[in-house]
């Protein structure tokens, strides 16, 4: 799968700009540059240059000046892929990026395929493939939460756990192995009950990045919010006054369904993604009952549920109380409080008898009155959930770790079984493979770094 | 108007990709970056690395890591700006660039305002303003021929032509001076003869520069070219067939008129802004006369009039007559030959005979048959009118150009009529003032500055 040819692609975002950057990467990516590239300062040639050093000169076609350019010189294994890489930092218009790169690739540099550049770097050992994983991850990250996730992946916190784990685990795997070799002497050279109580550290500490997986999940994708309520409770109004004064409309995001628009809302760092529902109430023909169905399948794919009703018109109980059996996180906010002279604090007793896990609010959508408070109660049942430390936040390494603590299960029942150490050493050996995965330790297959490095931007 | 307060920029297009590129420029860009910044390899702050180095660390508030980037110093006066510049390759993520901006904002650099770094660069005499001008159309450069006008000046060699000129003028306005100092001696230390002899070559060059705009406006906006026609003679398949095969859509441009639509195409790297135009006929109702009246217009904006027929349909050639008058460079293309077993020779005699300027095709729109004949007819038009050499493609260049000319005449006019050296020098001021408007030499206004630094874009 290694091969040394020179890739090339742009490496910033297309459009029009101060400048652009294009990256090189392979044996002959500074020979190929150098064909091209007349210095202001030397008559030498950029491959005699040093690592890690710009240079002012003017890439040509022949005779034609293309543009005037910067050029950095990173020598392997000093770069991000690990291969000699040149940056040509160049004027950001189209016409020369594109003519630059048709000029590379006539002498020589092949289009770089989508993360092609990571691929390299994973590879040549640069970075483990969670960490090549994360660098995906950073790019698209639009919250502060979810930037700290891939910057934690990205610079090895997570990998580094799971190789020590994988560490401890591959020295008992060799000492029950060795046993084998004596196996007519019956020795025990792997204390059986030191491999338990690993494997038992182990478990925990899987367990806890897959439920971390919960919460790296909702802030990947944004924690998925419903506003439910009957028609004119003031949904719209709601909604409005969130977006509007958060300012921060971060993307719409098609829904699962086609006609649903998401948008995503980033509050104090966190993003939560509102999905719009129809109003709930018995359908007064076929279009409306799909309408309505659909806002029922969104507060079941909901995490969060915002119940909001005028205080002057009937409270849906019916819909609450069932809501609240499906074990949502459930806020209450009575709206319209600007048409309040006070609020009723028995209703308020009887909401909370009735339905001791919920939140519950009051504020004014259309006058903005409390909507810190709503905001507040929002970051606060993220930031309760949040996983002190690492957070798993890639289906694939979930699925990875899920795998992991099924064998590691099987060894922990064969030692309770007392387990032949060639038959433990069977189990051992699976969980090792699957951690081995995350990280990239083990043989990946080629589809799976396809599919994975796929994923990426071209020049990445 | 120089001050060294240090300005900062994303200095890439906005949008997701593998790197973005933050740009500082001011006495404290080295030290604002050295306060968040964490090398991998050295203890020593940037403050002590060489100018036109790369480093590799971490961006961090505080404790918090931001990203891993690469950080590429350049200090003054070798910069683009000619102060010290710092370049930070951070990760392509909106989250990113904006944390790491406003990091160092908070820490004491200003966003910079558009274009300012442009100006900084010209203000500390590292470009002309002629330059500085085209390195904002270098950016906008969408085909090869603005591509070539601009490079050409950003590099200099427009403006080195001009200030050659200008050198030569200073002398002779020098000696005139110096007359002055004498005049009750009655000295001639000018040469009235070869101070004449000077200003009819530069009224020459001049000239020259002032005519090649014409080239320069078509190919930075696109040549205008109206494809004229009665209703079905085909000119919708025409517009189809020309973009379809190009597949060179560069831009969509609003046009004068709020209903119409042009588009540029780009043939053999010269650009044609194609305008559709309503059928020309009689029109029936007044809806339809508006459409054929602004057709009209649209012709008379155009440069090149394509008026396309069927043969089996009437040749309008009142309209032709017309428009023949007007000295327009006309194409008479014959559609629909897909149709027709042969071209009816004497009609095409007759066409040359009565149309001798004239250019004369025969095509099929649909079936894209000679459109290559039609192409090279259209490129040949403009690869003949271009000025050899230097394009002036600014119209404040031009209109510079063209009151230099107006004091040039008024000296050539007072030499002819003899006047004295106290006058002639101060024809031959505003002469050399008006050139040193194009290269910035002499004093500019502030608003004037203001207007031409704030078409570019933010970080440039």
């Amino acid at each position: 799968m290694t091969n040394n040819d020179t890739i090339i692609a742009l490496a910033t975002a297309a459009g029009s700009s101060a400048i652009a950057i294009i990256r090189l990467s392979g044996n002959e990516s500074i020979s190929l540059v150098d064909s091209v590239f007349k210095s202001a300062k030397f008559q030498k040639k950029l491959s005699k240059q040093k690592s890690h050093t710009v240079h002012l000169g003017v890439i040509a076609d022949k005779n034609t000046a293309i543009d005037q350019v910067l050029v950095s010189v990173f020598k392997n294994p000093h770069s991000y892929t690990g291969e000699d890489v040149v940056e040509i930092s160049c004027h950001g218009s189209h016409y020369i990026q594109q003519s630059i790169i048709d000029l590379l690739i006539e002498k020589g540099a092949r289009l770089a395929k989508a993360g092609e550049f990571t691929l390299r770097a994973f590879l040549n050992k640069k970075m483990d493939l969670s960490q090549a994983e994360a660098v995906a991850d950073l790019i698209a990250a639009e919250s502060k939460a979810e930037h700290q996730i891939a910057i934690g992946q990205m610079r090895g916190g997570f990998s580094e756990q799971l190789k020590k784990l994988r560490e401890q685990l591959i020295n008992f795997a060799a000492l029950i192995e060795l046993e084998l070799d004596f196996s007519e002497e019956d020795v025990a050279f792997a204390n059986r009950k030191e491999l338990l109580s690993l494997v038992i550290k182990i478990k925990e500490i899987i367990k806890k990045l897959i439920d971390s997986f919960a919460y790296g999940n909702v802030i990947k994708n944004g924690v998925p919010v419903v506003i439910a309520g009957k028609p004119n409770a003031g949904k719209s109004s709601l909604l409005n006054t969130l977006f509007n004064e958060e300012k921060a409309i971060v993307s719409k995001i098609a829904g699962t369904t086609r006609d649903s628009i998401e948008d995503i809302l980033v509050i104090d760092g966190i993003p939560f993604r509102f999905t719009d529902t129809a109003g709930l109430r018995k359908a007064n023909d076929k279009i409306e009952a799909i309408g309505v169905s659909r806002a029922k399948n969104k507060i079941e794919a909901a995490k969060i549920v915002i119940y909001l009703y005028d205080f002057s018109d009937e409270f849906d109980q019916e819909f609450v109380d069932k809501i609240y059996k499906e074990n949502k996180i459930i806020i209450l906010a009575m709206n319209k409080i600007d048409q309040l002279d006070g609020i009723d604090n028995n209703w308020i007793k009887y909401l909370k008898t009735r339905y001791p896990k919920v939140k519950n609010c009051a504020i004014s959508a259309k006058k903005g009155i409390n909507i810190d408070v709503l905001k507040q109660l929002l970051t606060n049942i993220i930031s309760k959930k949040q996983t002190a430390g690492l957070v798993v936040s890639n289906s694939r390494h979930k699925n990875a770790l899920e795998n992991t603590l099924t064998s590691l299960q099987a060894v922990q029942k064969g030692l309770d079984a007392n387990l032949s150490g060639d038959l433990l050493a069977i189990d051992i050996r699976e969980s090792l493979r699957y951690i081995g995965q995350i990280t990239g330790e083990v043989a990946i297959d080629k589809d799976i770094l396809g599919t994975i490095f796929g994923k990426f931007c071209i020049g990445k």
